[in-house]
């Protein structure tokens, strides 16, 4: 798989800078974009990982936390310079409900076709709920609803504000998982470090992370460029494109990774990675967007349109209800593959 | 009760015949009909477990599954047949707010009051609460939101996907309960079916299912035929006969037995009837009926209103609160037919 | 602290009766009518204290639960008086915000500063969550969505129906948890009873006890006047004013000893405190307060404004999941002040 990763890379990342200069149709470029960008996400998980191995638990800890998601802040960044504010909230709500429905749907259902029921520790799963209600909830319905009679600068300023909050309370949260309360948390985790050897050395690591980086950043620019032509070719809305296509596009790397581990029984892992990367587009991604917003043209404040909204409620109360227990199986793998097929239809038709 | 029953059905069928061919009025025609459907509801239900119990648990749990709602998919049949779209989604809102609040309210205020605490098993509750979150806050609550800028293909479309989805997950659903983890779910249904003898042979209870079956199909008919009278002369809403009237009637034989199970103390058998029967007519009834529609003049969308929607949310983050912990007592009983009863008092004052 | 209250009750209540007689200014009459209802609100709790002590634990209980939330009744009674129904809902909602999310997240930050974890009854927690899906979920949400197509009489009778409910509801809940299933909850309770002793004597609680509702009552006149003057010279909206300053004023004593009682590792009393003082505000002084409305010129019906609603349904949806596990740390604490900020935000910007 690495070895595919490293091949389309460096066949893709060329591909484009030719494509860009020749300028070619957009269609191809779409299509090359996007295997590019999957392929350095593989880069970036792995060199990220290297580096949180060497700099120890509660560093590594952060640095997952925080570059976990950096090719979709990138992509959304681009996005956000070309002045598309409604697709970067639809890729934000496509991340959510992807990590949510779809990693976690299949994680379920691989992992319980070959283990009867699969367990996760409880401590986790109430932690992840308890900010998954806090982010959805709470810091996303409020704007909504209280912005309905507000103007233009009463918007921002509560985007703002709640934006900080949501930011801080994230960086609260990693203090309290990895300093305060870590030894709560499920001693999984401990055993894995002790095993674990770094695949590359510091220094080799930071390179590719910062090569990789910029690569991504190069051919998301070219990405976001095709996506008029995209909408007008196969009449897809911004919403579409957005919740659909960037969403997986940008979280192909934990899609893969989280599915791997359930496959291994590693349902703990698994879990992790779904839920903990929805919580880090959700309080960590979107408020650093909308603070970067502020200086650009035009601002994008924190709401999103009813459907966006009432997508990822029904998604959270969804994952939360099936996730507290702490077990999962094959047919709650099903129940989370079919809201986001009913949820992909809504978006297509609408 | 059975005795009773009987003289019921075999007094109230031919009096509906009668009263058909000489043309009475509509008032004693309703009354009869309500009556006869109750009686012949109960003939149903003895038929399906004497199959139930011949054919072997899994089998059995299939029918059981399928039939259990036959009297309500019969009046909703002939109910959409008459173009009354709008009775047909308030009769199964009604059904599910009866099964959840009313039923599961006398189960546990009744229960209660014999026995301190009551305890059902946790893993089929959170299996019922994992499928009501999925039919009543996605399946049902998608379509309402995402529907209201579509237009009339669209929201068919979006229906019929929606539907197709329901049916293949309950499906799915009775493959896991019956097949993958029957083992998981609580033994008591096992020794249930060791003592158990059938009612009635084989045969006999394939003539009785059939010929009930057919009554009531066309009692029904006539029944339906009374309900414009019906709210012209009461002043009730087309809302209130669907949601309260007909909910009350097409239910009433899961209503007796649940209470019936709940006195013997008995919680688990009486808390699947409810929520089993919810889930039933959300994932299976419901969805069937929008599928018939297609072959009518007038197609019936999966968009309820929203008071009937906000009342099935309502009574659903309440029934799961209350029953995640597998125990329950009179007091809870209490607190859901309050439920009941607000929503009622909206429901008539609509 | 008691003395500070003695001192402030005695030199606050005689400057606002000189005040309103020499019409003094409205800012210096708020800012005197505050603190002197905090030291009242003392004197109260303290007399009721010393009367359920007396009482034995089933009056106790209900003496407890039905005056805690005098001051709260009281204020509102006069505000009603004015006409400023706008307020009283602010204020009511201010209440059950104030006490689920700043009483509750300040007890849990504050107890989990000095303690890593602390616990709490399983029971009580369920039988809380269990009434506030009822009070806010249900007998909230079902008037504002069913009210919105009805004319001005229907939504009246509505609105006393489900006041009658409410309160029938919630004194059977005492007589659950005081009489039927007393053994059930905490054994905690059973052991402070017996080591507490009356801090007054019967007779002198009950004159204290008349005396400062007496002068609450008095002094909450003189405060509801002083609102339209504050609106317009801070430009406060009616909606900040009651959600955010009536409420923190009318609920200071509850906040006061839920968080000693959270410092002193007793969780178990702080979350009842605050959790059964907010369902008394939602199922007894809000019902309360509609049917007095009946005997006035405008009556109140029970329709909150949607953000009151929206801030009110997610509070309760957070503190139900922080809450469930009986468990409590600094960061849950935290998240609960975020929210309360975040909402705290909402209202002051519309």
């Amino acid at each position: 798989m690495n070895r595919i990763f490293t091949l389309l890379a460096f066949i893709g990342v060329p591909m484009i800078i030719i494509g860009s200069v020749m300028d070619w149709p957009d269609i191809p470029i779409f299509i090359i974009s996007c295997i590019s960008i999957i392929a350095l996400a593989g880069f970036i998980g792995r060199a990220t990982e290297s580096l949180a191995i060497v700099s120890g638990p509660r560093i590594g800890g952060f640095l997952n936390a925080t570059f976990g998601n950096a090719v979709e802040l990138i992509i959304s960044f681009f996005t956000l310079k070309a002045g598309l504010i409604g697709i970067v909230l639809a890729s934000l709500t496509g991340s959510v409900l992807g990590n949510l429905l779809l990693v976690l749907g299949v994680s379920f259902f691989a992992g319980g076709i070959k283990f009867k029921t699969q367990k996760f520790g409880i401590h986790d799963a109430r932690y992840n709920s308890g900010l998954l209600i806090f982010a959805v909830i709470v810091a996303f319905v409020i704007p909504e609803i209280f912005t309905q009679t507000m103007d233009q600068v009463d918007t921002v300023t509560l985007s703002i504000g709640i934006s900080i909050i949501l930011i801080t309370l994230y960086l609260a949260g990693l203090f309290f998982k990895l300093v305060t309360h870590r030894g709560v948390f499920s001693s999984a985790d401990t055993n894995k470090e002790e095993e674990e050897i770094p695949e590359w050395s510091k220094g080799k690591a930071i390179i590719i992370l910062l090569l990789s980086t910029i690569a991504v950043a190069y051919v998301s620019e070219q990405l976001v460029h095709t996506f008029e032509t995209l909408g007008e070719k196969f009449g897809w809305s911004e919403l579409f494109i957005g919740v659909i296509i960037v969403a997986i596009v940008g979280n192909a790397a934990e899609h893969f990774s989280a599915i791997t581990m359930a496959m291994k029984n590693r349902m703990d892992v698994a879990v992790e990675i779904a839920v903990g990367s929805t919580l880090q587009v959700a309080m960590f991604v979107a408020p650093i967007l909308v603070l970067l917003s502020l200086m650009m043209p035009q601002s994008m404040p924190l709401v999103f349109t009813i459907p966006e909204l009432v997508a990822m409620i029904t998604a959270t109360f969804l994952v939360i209800n099936l996730s507290n227990d702490g077990e999962s199986n094959w047919f709650e793998g099903l129940t989370l593959l079919a809201a986001y097929v009913i949820i992909g239809i809504g978006f297509y038709l609408l």
